[in-house]
């Protein structure tokens, strides 16, 4: 799980993981919208494809990456566990809100 | 989100949000069943309060820290966007499993 949540630490890789929704894609075509060299891009693949969030074609040449999406599912299994507790501070927050728009009124 | 998934990128940290789920502890009380140092635990600490994932109290001598789950909650939102891949994942993996039980079977 450190390492899936290590993955998911970089907005570039999280942007990696959206585009890969829509299908598989080559390092290049991933390469193109972050305007990053390919060894760029091949760093965070690696990053990536160690927490088992991507998995590698085997066509040598084009090695197409693929979406794997099942740590994903662990990690928020884990978090879920925290859920009372961020429902918690939401409400706090909403009361807080709700107490400030009252005096608002008044 | 990015220092969200950062702070929970290590293990001590996630069993620190664990251990406040159970109320507010202080640096040393914090520090017990790790058998960690005081200063890696305050490292910790502030790794997890950059995030916005735990609060201090002002008491300067004791500084009490509080688990602040709201970032948790935000990360769970983006990582729901993926709930039908890796469900899909999941499945694969079913049907997989039951393809050779059948064969065993067999």
């Amino acid at each position: 799980m450190s390492a899936t949540f290590a993955a998911l630490a970089d907005p570039t890789r999280r942007a990696i993981l959206a585009r890969l929704t829509r299908g598989e894609a080559t390092v290049t075509e991933l390469a193109e919208p972050f305007d990053m060299s390919l060894p760029a891009v091949s760093k965070h693949l690696k990053v990536l494809e160690r927490a088992g969030l991507i998995s590698r074609g085997r066509d040598a040449q084009w090695r197409p990456c693929r979406l794997e999406a099942a740590p994903l599912g662990v990690a928020t299994d884990w978090l879920d566990g925290y859920r009372r507790y961020w429902e918690t501070s939401f409400d706090r927050l909403d009361d807080h809100l709700r107490r400030l728009q009252r005096k608002d009124e008044r």
